[in-house]
């Protein structure tokens, strides 16, 4: 049994965690962070969770240290990596679920959120935890930097046919659908409910911060230095990512080895699962659950493939694969609170 | 360990039981039965389950009765009770989520459902599973009915009133309003999307179905004959229900005491929670959960107040009740299984 | 051809009343004002406007009221009233959409709006325009209160049976349901997307303050002192309102009669439409309209009706029914700019 | 004046035709086919316009077509050809909407949509109506075929840079998104709101029959062969649809070049608007209306642009475009009856 304090917990992946946490087998909540909200009974916050005995909303500095063994780090980019650093020394594991660790590259780190990196020897130790390709790092890890949700639905669907050189040099093209939790709990005017039901848009084309990170991923894990073109769309919907990739393959691969490169490569991973030949699949059969659902297919366009993934961004994007994470350092069966089966309807 | 079999798993109060049994300690699932799709993989059926190993769906005299302890059924009404009485003798425990053993007058049922009830010997046996106002018959039960979704949000949020007799004899308004799937998974042209996103309706004026059996729970539960006059709305969300109580006390009575007679009723209730004073429960704050969250406020017309109960009507409306009174009928907690937080966001 | 001008084109009526005027024959925008966005173009702030050549928005104070026959004032309660004060002899005719002039008792108001009222003199001389109620007062008209959205849905529910004086003096019921856009474009927490959707709840149970706006309404156009138990829902819609009023009959009446009256009161009004029997009104079907709908029904216990009306909070609830009276203050066709179909789906 | 009749009222499309004809100044409904709901009110199939004078639905063979001038066929494919045959000498103009007659050859029609076209000699005289790209064609068009929603949106976004010659061979890749309305008002299980809300997915895979329909656009009126990449997904909104199109410049283009081209090819068109730099068209923003909003971005990845291109899959997609044609034919101008601003929010 291990103790946990979840930092940033009145956003909405840190109210996943605690959700998760909630139903694991050896985690326990001992402490919730939430500077604006410090003092408030976290039922307030979130009224799903009023009906339990959780700990009060604290300030980061109000928590007793010496009884967290693992804190999950929800905090947004920059404020992630100055909590991090000043308890780092007193905790055995930190999962940082925000963007500060991500890219090994502190440089590209500044380029890209528009801040320094001040903790670059940190960011030298850490573990990536994308974890299907990570469970070789994990074990034991003290500092593990979480994939951003993009990232994850992408490198998933990308990484095997990397991996096994199957895709030419041409760039790859990812549209990726989100629903709109991913923009987090912000009360900002173009999330208010009657701007956002009943249409969809594109944003951050051509910029968004989680390009570098999936380009770092094809590079450092795949090994293949590809071009991406990725574009987000925002759906009317709460939860739920879509990846749509096009790829184009080799001239001696065909779709039907892509398949069974995927098919081989997730053969064992609980969570990650090749649909049959033309099943499409959709995001609200993984809605709440750490599952990756992929598709894999011919486009008609000779040679080319399309690949679709979909995750759960607040599950499978953060708060559940930064847990899967977690037991895989404690050498734990990783699917440990990750089983309740998805929502549906 | 007991053995279940799920009655007409190819609907959605189906889909919930098979979701919360494979959460549950106690339980395995050893048959699924869904006639017009016999032969197909639940998984095709609910892809959200695709990833289990689970049951194909069967017809119900293909099932092999030697293996199963349990059957939850989930049929329509009238199918029900012929399938009940037909592996009556063959099943420790039968746990009936249809109608069909919902109303203890047959003549009733006949009257309400169009139809004669054929198992009137059955009928006088069961035991009408309110959970919380039924503990002391479900141990050892060998045919339950759980109520209706209406009558669930509805006797919750009014028996302990009635049963204190703090309620004049004066009509009762229940204004209800659920989400879509209540519907259930009908192909009917009323329930497609682009007729039901974006609007809302009342239906059933008047002639509710459920409006007997309300009246039935008041009478004999609660001891008093009250009439109710009874309006479901129904909205643009998949999963929510809330029974919004239109009442009038007794001279004697005032809204404080209201408010300390279902704090005490409902104190040592796992699922059933009284908001503090002036917090007015959500649907989205119980979803996917089997809890119960009422608010109790003064109406400004001096001697009414208004109770205001939500649940999730897959959950506690339907399956999640179901298990839960299948757990008291074994003596087991009857919290097992059920105690996954609410999914929110 | 007459000029107008809108104060508050920022906000969502102040857009309704924008896209109703682009749609009116008679009527020419040119004035926007918009305080804190000023200066922008207005398909910046209101992108589906931004193919139209419209006047940028300004403060109220830049604009040059010689051109300027009629102003809508679309500004929140408070800001209003100052604002109207301001420009009052500037221009033949204010339509005010807020809740200042509303409530005919300046002392009602400063208890329900927290704020003395200014301008008593200014208040003596309103039109409240209910405009079906309205039609001998509006002609000429310098200064017209319209209705809030809850009591436009609850006075054209009640009023022609309490003018009939077909209820008794029972409390009358109404639970209301609004879709979102009735909270305005408000960046507060409460209403950003992953909050609202997929659930519904209560609110300002008991103090909502379009309460005693109701009860004036039935007292001074109605002539009955009736005590209303008023309770608002927010849906997981954008545009749409409910209003189901539980009344008692008085004993010498029938809801036959009562839908007579309905149907004989309403019979050349040609936004206010009466169901035919046992139709039951939807919101959807009134989407973007200045309609009504309404459903008269027989409640099961003796002596009750259940009168359901529904209109588009956005429109008939505010700035259709703002252009339908300002259409009668100059002696036109009341339709006028107010006849495009609803849009469904 | 001109008389108008609509085959296929009970749908969809159907009923968009209705509504923009209703606004309309110079046609008139005065028939409304249907075959399965024959001798029905069109107020009871469409309560939206219950409150009107409309002619009821009959079956075509009813119809008196000397008061017909102009047909709006807004039948399944297969039906359209049959309907529009029987009545063609009978009518002054036939518009559409189906996918008859969009296909110029037969045998591609018969290998996209599995049965043989019927009536060649029809075929050869029609007009492709994709407005912006036939205005020529269109005076005096006695069949006008009505482009597919998909390929509307997709050919408006490529075409002028087509034509330019700006696109290098390479394929484009179109990433498709539609609201729920496009599949029509089909009863069918995949269509029912719970298996649709609050999630998305790509369907249609390399098959989609509007393919080989946006192939054609790009050769016939483009003058380019393009193999054409095309994915489309179906999100939980009722109107609006994305196309998002990833193109290849060829080397002497740059995007700035791209969106000069764009800018003058739609200078003078009334439905179709150019985006600032930047900004990024949303459909919520274009809902019922004629409108296409298109944005052009500089993709990261070098030489290559990303063409956004929004619509109203019911109104540009379907019954307005064919109302804008039908305007044509008359040589009217095109914007008659399609001037209402798009409904936000």
């Amino acid at each position: 049994m291990k103790n946990a304090a979840i930092l940033g917990a009145s956003g909405y992946t840190g109210a996943e965690a605690v959700r998760l946490i909630l139903g694991h087998p050896s985690l326990k909540l001992v402490a919730l962070t939430g500077h604006s909200r410090a003092g408030q009974a976290y039922g307030e916050v979130y009224p799903n969770f009023a009906h339990l005995n959780l700990p009060r909303l604290s300030k980061i500095d109000e928590v007793d240290w010496s009884g967290v063994d693992v804190v999950f780090a929800c905090l947004p980019h920059g404020a992630s990596q100055e909590a991090i650093a000043s308890i780092a020394d007193k905790v055995e594991t930190i999962i940082d679920l925000s963007a500060d660790f991500r890219l090994s590259d502190a440089d590209l780190y500044e380029a890209t959120y528009g801040r320094p990196h001040g903790f670059r020897d940190m960011l030298a130790g850490r573990v990536y935890g994308l974890t299907e390709f990570a469970r070789e790092e994990l074990p034991g890890a003290k500092l593990v930097a979480c994939p951003g949700c993009y990232p994850t639905a992408s490198l998933l669907a990308l990484l095997p046919g990397i991996q096994a050189g199957m895709f030419s040099d041409a760039p790859i093209i990812v549209d990726a659908k989100s629903g709109v939790t991913g923009a987090g709990r912000k009360t900002s005017a173009g999330l208010i409910y009657s701007e956002l039901t009943d249409g969809a848009h594109a944003y951050g084309i051509a910029g968004h911060r989680h390009l570098p990170e999936i380009e770092q991923g094809l590079a450092q894990i795949g090994g293949q230095d590809v071009m991406v073109s990725f574009t987000p769309h925002l759906l009317p919907m709460n939860r739920g990512m879509i990846a749509t990739c096009y790829t184009e393959l080799n001239e001696d691969s065909t779709v039907d080895d892509l398949r069974d490169v995927y098919m081989a490569r997730y053969e064992n991973d609980p969570f990650v699962h090749i649909e049959a030949e033309n099943v499409v699949p959709q995001t609200r059969h993984i809605r709440a659950s750490n599952h990756a659902r992929m598709g894999i297919f011919a486009d008609r366009v000779p040679g080319r493939a399309i690949i679709i993934n979909v995750i759960d961004n607040l599950t499978k994007g953060s708060s559940g694969q930064a847990i899967q994470n977690y037991n895989l350092t404690q050498g734990w069966d990783e699917t440990l609170g990750l089983m309740a089966a998805p929502i549906f309807p």
